[in-house]
């Protein structure tokens, strides 16, 4: 170990890094160094390179996780400006480690890094060593959110990591530190005194005290304008939020308020230290922006028959859906591109892998046709006066044209004749037009999230490092801000020969084959599923690829030449559940589950690996990797099944929700105390109750086991695991995993009425509380996700089961609201109702339902789930006459009523026919109370009825107490109708 | 710089050191690491090398001071055990460096390092590059306050300085860090605001906060058996210390009850760790100690002429007085050992160098004469019973001895006759007696201070090395432990050939000599002097050896071979105080100040180099080494020169005293109402009462001060300076002086009125503060050492003006005791007055007083200057017969006396001659208001009287009225005399 970071710093210092020392207060990543995190702003160059003993409290396993500690050790490379060969420089690196950088699986796999708390961020990849992570690469987009430029690239190895691999050994403790003397032996001891520390006994109170005391320290130093040690002092702050977060005091809120603090700190800090750098004239000088690329002159070649064209451009790895997504773009813009120029063509292909997008165009023709061009002038009549002389007219059209008077033709043009120039246009040669084509699509690409790197000019997923163009044998002199496109293409980084020289356009295709690279990503995904299933067969298992369609697409972008490698692991960790293992080798690891033939998990997985490799070197790595994982999860799982579900439940009384709201056990508290009391209104019973007030005393319980706190996105589902595991009937457990219902956009909602209210209960109660305290969302500001809770609300209730259809979301609040430990206003409550019934809206018409229909079931908003049925029944009802007709006598009645109108139920006075039947049809239907279809049916006869007494009587009689009972039968009608329907939003 | 820690990385780990990474949090010294303070405890071995960078906010200096920094980088080198060539290897590793180490002059310099907040501390040096520390090099002796076995050696390289000194640049900032980039470009900004957030705007709330809390924390985790986080927590105390202290935020007291807290939890932490390495069994395993060597077997030479006997004990550098003492302490045993073995031998000369101690003994004869032994049995008579036949008892006795009953022959003793045994003892040879008594020296060295090394049989002021020992040209086989004698020496460590073989003991002196290597004490000091004197020479000045005995005591036994170098600084240091420049130069540096015809300084000083060198490389290194030390000087003395002394006043209020006692500035306050008060008792007016109200209102301002906080040894110098500098006048400024004094024992005392009074109050407030708050002294615990300022005070009143002493120190701890902020119950004062009894009888029976006659005088311990008078007078007369006799009659009295008699003063019955003759004598002396000898003139007559009375009178008499008046006669005479003395004590 020793020896590997000598030889980093001696491989790093010899690029001209300086080597400086940790920092000596504890930071969670070597990015928190000043001298990356301060010196990474600004305009000065900086290249640095360090060794940073990171600490996480988080990862504190005792010392018994072989994977997992709470020191790790960085080592940490800092190039600003990036210098554009940053992989490859980290690829040497790697060999002057000792690695084999051909036998193993090398990969560069999406991995954008940021720090809420810091404001920093940056886009790169998790290089992966046979499946293991063993470095972090990020080109640093902000940091104390602050853009960067000139961006840097920030190189983090993970050492422990590094020479578990190259050592082969299996847990941390058995890494050769130096000659005889292990890992373990210098630091086991340390391990395990900080995890009980950190895990078990560092006091919560005095972590708090010293968070908000450094905290303090912290601004009073921006306010004297000392960066620096404000920044030592928001370093202190996070250990001390770390450290809580260990110890499990932090609730998600506590984490924004913390992580809103300590990042606008962290803006501060940045600002002053550039402006502070400024004022000096910023004493290391300043980096140089890169200047365009010459646009290449183009010459004319002799030949002039059609030829192929391709362009590649050769990107650093792009993340999978990028390059999926560059891909169908760069096709759609060259096919527009094509389309607006004029130059003869063939067949249109374009593929992608993670490093090249690659467009070929058959039989392209050698130059543009020669167009006629016809400039319309002014009307000839204009153009000549009465004597046939031209006109000033036409002597300033024929001037603005170049050409003489005597020149100008006529055309006919909307049945008059105009004076014209007509011109031949030589068309350009198809080396021009496909430069200026593939320079076009190269500087336009886009991505989701842009980065920016050395070239000022460009913006992508990832930086933009060669451009390949040729029509035929001849290289299109293409420019893409500093790139100019040659005849060269790259293989595979570790390859004998990574850079290819092409002779002909046709030629990319094939040299790429040669060098193993499958360019079409329709061939590579069936490459990958044959070669997986083939796997699997060697097992006898199967992969199910209709479940893995995702992984499936995904792996198709993360390998230019895909091997599947098959890998095995102990059957003793199927024994934790199915969610944890194949969450685990989805998520992390990108590797395809293995099944039996009766669907149950194998001991196995098939990874992908990316080029030509040495298979059983690789194997074992990702077999290695995956063990690490599960011992990781089944540390935690063992520890949870041995705790009572009712402690974890205790537990909660540890995990602060947020400022005067108490904590996560509160919070449990009052879902219960909501649910019961939903339940109590909807007038569930029998069954459904039991398992509801059973399900309602351990809600959330699980936030209190190590797995969840572990693998967040397994809340609810291992609730369900642990409450099974306890004992629980099922109908309990699936309330406990409904309760969750639904995680994310598109998720699933609960079936059954317990974990409906269950579900509803916890969102009621996180919106109100946290609304009526922390506020509602406003524009972009939504740091505690309020609007994403509104939603799952409406989710629930929208798909809840008939019992809860019923639910109030207006009483759901004021239910929600009395159990808040904080006032919470009628006012408050109020907008609270407002905001869900315009998510509802929004809801209902971005899936396509009419904006005037949405409206007019808006009434119904505080059901939601009525409300969709309404909206369904009425978007059978509206194009039929029976509809328009009664819609339309319900809008004139709404439309003579004065404001002041009030229903009334005695027409003694009213005896005139017209009158005496509008008051049965009025009756006939006032009562109905089924869906609307079956209102308007029994509603049939009050179109006419509303015609006739509108024909017959006078509204507005001269007798008040006549005029009142009328006006007062019209209101009554139509708050009859409106309570079904908002009448005048539906556009007829 | 980076690459110099490179080189000593791999230099160290090149001789089997482990490297680790810096300690990440905050520490003052690569000490604090747990890869030091933790594994030197116990058995395991562990050999260490690591970069630490050191936080020490008291060194702040906004990054101005050239050679000042409150970060600065150490390299850590801990070698355990011990190796034995230490020293060797890191000479070694400074030319490892690219140091010339014989161009240079590089010395171990006495420096005891020890942390009393940890319970840590070892011996060794300072190491010297031409006068710059560069390393402190230690021999661990003890961490946590556990003693250290095996011993540990700790090299702590300053690099900052070294590279100073390689680079040959004058402050820090020009350091070239890494090629193109300077040390000042990288961290001149972190210096600058760190050295603000120390110096000036850290929190100190919230850094006492921080205090207890992490102390808080560190006992809990004592308590739960994790000595790591305990030791961690321990250290972030430790920083939050550090920056009260730079803050100038920590009193004396602060400081000695923080240190206790924090000593007493490193003690705990300590024993923690041993204990649990050791229930893991040691797991680096246990170092063995080192055996001894094997005695050498005497092989008898064939020659029988007296020869030259030497002997040389080689010691890593002595402090100089102890290698003082311990020549002394080797010829005074030698003798012994040479008295008591019956070897002839002519002249013993011992010598002494930093190095060696040498023995030389003239003309040793070959071996002891042969001698007759006579063994005295039983008395004949009891030999031998009636027939002549040997008994029991001679049977017995002739067995033990070894010889046949008829061998047997007679002695006389005591007039009897006795059997006995007659043997002759064979004179052992010469090489054995030496042997023997060689080996008993070397291992009987003892010093003031010793240490242990990895010789467990062995203990002094530094390792014994090497023995050498010859008679003539033999080895004499002497043995101490591990070491045995050999015909060998050392010459000086960078010479050609530093170990030299000797042939004959005649020749040690001479190639010592021929090295260079002036081994005579006497002449290296006349050697020194002339060299110094010369120096100063050649710049018209001259050195006052006698005022600078104690430095060339000193250098004499800091060198072996000395070199005067004579240096310069700018002139225009010459401004800052005279003090602060001698202080420096002498205390510091070692160097004679240089002084012009008129005494006053010029900018010149005579350095002491070791053994050849190149003098303009260490005159060069010299001068920058003062200079920097008097820029940092001058960096304060310019800030606070721009103070008023008002100011520096009101910042004690930021000063904290101790717990319950408030701040310095509250001390000062009531240091100034205790002087005037006891000014008030002693009727103190006119020009000293002026001048006691201006001093007394500025007392202890120099506190204030930066300098003063910074060489603490100035206080009151610098205050008179500062008084000075602001226009106060002279009396004003020497009270203010003498206000601090005396700091030490034998120091000077106040002169003035104002001054003693002042310094009286000063120690009055501080004993009476803190003895009734802290607690007395008790055995051996005085940490805020109040025995100290019970001497001092006593020292003022005893030296002080007239006018100062009729101050009575009861009255003194009363006013003393109604200014606290605290109560001080009478029972308190008691004590204490006695307390201040006894440590005056104590320092009078020191000074030689007999011990009588001091508790003599005790009756006036109130008044020390009264009592010390009235001793004087009580030895000029404790010879004279007219005290014999007077003393006699008194204590005659007293000792009739019984318990409950009281004083009369009406004698009406007593009308007999020799009871008027009594009272007549009585009524003479016992107004008498003078001194002791005045009364005993007056009391001339008492005796006879006395005689007298008893002769002729019945003291209990029937009547009790007469004997009342009798016995009240008596008792007056009594308590009279008792006022005066206390007679009882005196021995006649």
């Amino acid at each position: 170990m020793q020896d590997a970071l000598a030889r980093l710093t001696t491989f790093w210092s010899g690029h001209g890094c300086l080597t400086v020392q940790p920092m000596n207060t504890e930071v969670g990543a070597g990015t928190l160094n000043p001298a990356t995190s301060l010196r990474v702003l600004g305009p000065e160059p900086w290249k640095v390179a360090y060794v940073e003993p990171s600490v996480r409290p988080d990862d504190a396993r005792y010392g018994d996780n072989p994977n997992r500690i709470q020191m790790h050790t960085q080592f940490q490379v800092i190039l600003k400006p990036e210098p554009g060969n940053a992989q490859e420089l980290y690829l040497e690196s790697l060999a002057a480690l000792g690695i084999d950088t051909r036998a193993h699986d090398i990969r560069f796999v999406e991995d954008n890094w940021a720090s809420p708390a810091l404001g920093a961020w940056g886009l790169g990849w998790e290089v992966w060593l046979d499946g293991l992570e063993i470095t972090q690469f990020t080109y640093f987009q902000q940091s104390g959110g602050v853009a960067l430029d000139p961006v840097s690239v920030e190189i983090t190895y993970g050492m422990e990591r590094i020479l578990m691999a190259l050592q082969g050994v299996t847990h941390f403790k058995e890494i050769a530190y130096a000659p005889g003397i292990s890992y373990g032996e210098i630091f086991g001891q340390g391990e395990y005194e900080m995890s009980r520390y950190y895990l078990d006994d560092a006091d919560i109170a005095t972590h708090r005290e010293l968070f908000d005391r450094y905290g303090d320290e912290a601004a009073r130093m921006v306010e004297l304008g000392l960066p620096i040690p404000a920044h030592v002092n928001v370093l202190k702050m996070s250990h001390a939020f770390n450290v809580l977060d260990a110890r499990g005091a932090v609730s998600t809120s506590d984490r924004a308020t913390a992580f809103a603090r300590m990042r606008s700190l962290a803006h501060e800090v940045a600002e002053q230290w550039i402006a502070k750098r400024g004022q000096e004239g910023f004493p290391l000088g300043t980096v140089a922006s890169e200047g365009k690329a010459a646009a290449g002159s183009v010459v004319v070649p002799a030949d002039t028959d059609p030829q192929t064209a391709v362009f590649e451009i050769g990107v650093e790895e792009m993340p999978p859906a990028e390059a999926h997504a560059a891909r169908t773009h760069v096709e759609q813009r060259l096919r527009a591109l094509l389309d607006a120029a004029h130059l003869d063509h063939g067949d249109v292909a374009v593929h992608a892998t993670p490093r090249r997008i690659v467009a070929r165009i058959e039989a392209v023709a050698a130059s543009e046709p020669d167009r006629t061009v016809t400039v319309r002038g002014p009307k000839t009549a204009a153009a000549f006066d009465a004597d046939g002389n031209p006109t000033k007219a036409a002597l300033g059209f024929a001037r603005s044209n170049g050409v003489d008077v005597a020149d100008l033709t006529t055309v006919e043009a909307a049945g008059a004749t105009h004076v014209a120039v007509v011109r031949v246009q030589t068309g350009r040669h198809a080396l021009e037009v496909l430069a200026d084509l593939i320079g076009d699509i190269a500087v336009g690409l886009r991505s989701g999230k842009n980065m920016r790197w050395s070239d000022p000019n460009l913006t992508f997923t990832r930086p933009i490092r060669w451009l390949g163009a040729m029509w035929g044998p001849h290289v299109v002199p293409a420019v893409a801000s500093g790139l100019a496109a040659a005849d060269l293409t790259r293989a595979h980084r570790s390859s004998d020969e990574p850079v290819l020289r092409i002779a002909h356009a046709d030629d990319l295709a094939s040299a790429l084959e040669r060098n193993g690279i499958v360019l079409d990503e329709s061939l590579r995904r069936r490459i990958i599923v044959e070669q997986a299933a083939d796997a699997a067969r060697a097992v006898d298992g199967t992969i199910d690829f209709d479940a893995e369609a995702a992984l499936v697409d995904q792996v198709t972008f993360l390998v230019e030449q895909p091997v599947a490698v098959l890998g095995s692991f102990e059957e003793s960790y199927l024994d934790l559940p199915d969610e944890v293992l194949t969450s685990v080798m989805r998520k992390h690891q990108r590797y395809f589950p293995v099944r039996g033939q009766d669907g149950a998990l194998l001991p196995h997985f098939a990874a992908v690996a990316n080029g030509p490799i040495d298979e059983p070197t690789v194997r074992a790595g990702n077999e290695a990797v995956l063990r690490a994982r599960f011992e990781d999860a089944a540390f935690f799982y063992r520890a949870d099944l041995k705790t009572p579900i009712e402690e974890m439940r205790q537990r909660l009384g540890r995990l602060a929700f947020a400022d005067r709201l108490g904590s996560i056990a509160d919070r449990a508290d009052r879902i219960k105390a909501i649910a019961l009391s939903l339940a109590d209104a909807a007038g569930i019973a029998d069954d459904d109750r039991r398992v509801l007030t059973e399900a309602a005393a351990l809600v959330k319980f699980d936030l209190g086991s190590h797995l969840v706190t572990e693998m967040t996105s397994l809340a609810g589902t291992l609730a369900r695991t642990y409450a099974r595991a306890a004992g629980r009937d099922d109908a309990v457990a699936e309330a406990l995993f409904e309760a969750e219902l639904p995680r994310h956009a598109g998720d699933l909602v609960p079936a059954s009425t317990a974990g409906a209210l269950l579900a509803l209960a916890d969102r009621l109660d996180f919106f109100v509380g946290l609304g009526s305290t922390v506020g509602m969302p406003t524009g972009s500001k939504d740091p505690f996700a309020l609007r994403r809770a509104a939603l799952g609300l409406i989710a629930v209730h929208r798909s809840a089961a008939p019992a809860v259809a019923g639910v109030s979301l207006r009483e759901g609040i004021r239910v929600a609201a009395s159990a808040q430990p904080v006032e919470v206003t009628a006012a408050h409550a109020d907008v609270m109702e407002g905001f869900l019934r315009d998510r509802l809206a929004q809801q209902l018409i971005d899936e396509g339902h009419r904006f005037d229909l949405v409206a007019a079931v808006l009434p119904l908003a505080d059901r939601p789930a009525l409300a969709e049925v309404r909206l369904g029944e009425l978007e059978s009802e509206v194009g039929t006459d029976r509809f328009r007709r009664l819609a339309a006598a319900i809008q004139r009645v709404s439309r003579i009523l004065p404001s002041d109108a009030a229903p009334v139920s005695e027409f003694g006075l009213l005896t005139a026919a017209s009158e005496q039947r509008l008051i049965a049809e009025f009756d006939r239907s006032a009562g109905a109370d089924g869906g609307l279809s079956d209102w308007i049916a029994l509603a049939a006869g009050l179109p006419e009825a509303v015609d006739a007494f509108f024909e017959e009587v006078l509204v507005m009689d001269p007798d008040p107490q006549i005029r009142s009972q009328r006006l007062g039968l019209l209101s009554a009608l139509d708050r009859n109708a409106a309570s079904r329907l908002d009448w005048s939003a539906v556009q007829l």
